[in-house]
């Protein structure tokens, strides 16, 4: 399979480097400094396995178009990373996005109808330039945007899972980018104005009661946009924190580094969707006053 | 005029040490450190103004009654305070309290019908045991609670401003009560969880639209029970982080020091509030959660 992977940062290119080693043709979309070191010594995988493999590297899309565009950008460069690699979305393109928030493969639909979404619970650390560490195994959902079925997604789920990208599929494909969205809302920007280690969310007594009050403003949004739930986003909440107990969330990891967060794309679009519909979610909307402003004090 | 001052910190030193300067029988009673300091040296105030008076100090209330029992503990230890010096309060002792936060006059209330409340905006802090820092001047408020008038006040209103105490008689001092704590309610927990000055709070667009959602919440809840205001507490908002923009409020220096906070006074009594009569204040739920989560971490 032919495959482009726009946005090779840690987690696309740990997608990309397992769908290389697998003998397909992938090119790494990325940042300068990645793709050259990408281009001179291969890209390396360490932590879960370890191996390196000769993808290509790329600043832009090449003209060709792939049978699959993985896109893996953080969620607020969807738009111009899309404009950009917008050349190479042919008639028999599939568009898969792997990112957190909600909103990326509504932009994508913008070029194609042949829409994927995506979850996954891979975790990936950018180590250095080339080098990518694969922190946690996880699962990976994919399916047609919003719903449906596709003989696609079968090839993709087999071609991923032969790879080692454990996948299901999933023809509830936005109920899952929901929970993850809600599971987010609670868990990222709790754990970043805290600055506290996932785990120390399930220790404190106050703060158990308060994930929950805030993934219910998500459920009643979601509820009333039809959006059904294979899970109950409170028990994904607990699973989550529990499986990533020692560890420190994206959000607050983006804070540290001086880098904008993802919080107009998650507790934000919670906030857009309940405008849109009549609602309120006063707390995500709390959050998103505070996350801002915690990322302007960098 | 004999004046017990209970819960000798900062402002109740202040307060104490102005009125025994000015002639008045003040007893002082605080913790052990602070007692031992002032009956020992004195009580030196230091700042806008600077003397030494002799105030008694002790440990505990004496039991001959006083004229005027000044309460300005932390809110949470005035039910304990009350009922240690209950023994003191005669049947013509006024109690009145000049603490932050809502309630202390409703406790007040179980030991006599002789309540006043106050607010201030004298600015005050405990520099060493048995010396206090004035550390800005401001207005101070009194009035028979909830509301009313008595002749009483007129006479604590007028010492008050002859020893050195700017004070005005309000016949609505619940009203200024409501208004004080709805404008802690957004400042302190907002510049505590960000560990910023109170001006950050007024450059940064993003919070001064949640300052006034924040407040709105308090407003809603004091509207159903009733409460006038003689000011809006928007605009107070404004003018308190323009009069105070290079401090960090006292929510953050609590936190800072390890100490308990004040935050179930203020933004809890508000959820409390709203959940008697029906009303939800979700902003400052999130708020209570994430400023105890935050006293634990310490």
């Amino acid at each position: 399979m032919r495959i482009y992977v726009l946005g090779a940062g840690s987690i696309g290119s740990l997608f990309g480097g397992l769908l290389s080693r697998g003998g397909h043709e992938v090119v790494l979309i990325g940042r300068e400094k990645h793709v050259k070191a990408v281009n001179e010594k291969g890209l390396r995988i360490t932590g879960v396995e370890e191996f390196v493999t000769y993808p290509k590297a790329s600043l832009y899309a090449p003209e060709e178009t792939p049978d699959l565009l993985i896109v893996s950008t953080k969620a607020y460069s969807t738009k111009t990373a899309l404009e950009c690699a917008s050349r190479c979305i042919g008639k028999n393109t599939w568009v898969l996005s792997i990112q957190n928030g909600l909103g990326n493969e509504d932009l994508a639909l913008n070029y194609t109808r042949k829409v994927l979404g995506g979850i996954t619970t891979n975790g990936a650390a950018m180590e250095r330039w080339g080098v990518v560490r694969w922190t946690g195994k996880g699962i990976t959902r994919i399916g047609v945007y919003p719903k449906g079925e596709d003989d696609f997604v079968r090839d993709v789920v087999r071609v991923f899972n032969e790879v080692g990208i454990k996948t299901e599929a999933s023809t509830n494909i936005i109920g899952w980018k929901w929970i993850k969205v809600i599971v987010n809302s609670a868990i990222n920007p709790i754990g970043a104005l805290l600055e506290v280690k996932n785990g120390y969310l399930l220790e404190n007594g106050y703060l158990q009661g308060i994930l929950v009050e805030i993934a219910r403003e998500g459920c009643q949004v979601a509820q009333q946009l039809g959006i059904e739930f294979e899970e109950h986003p409170i028990d994904v909440i607990i699973d989550t924190l529990e499986d990533t107990k020692d560890n420190y969330n994206s959000m607050l990891q983006d804070i540290k580094r001086g880098k904008r967060t993802e919080i107009d794309y998650i507790n934000g679009k919670i906030v857009e969707y309940a405008e849109s519909i009549g609602l309120k979610a006063p707390m995500n909307e709390l959050l998103v006053a505070l996350i801002k402003a915690k990322e302007n004090l960098r």
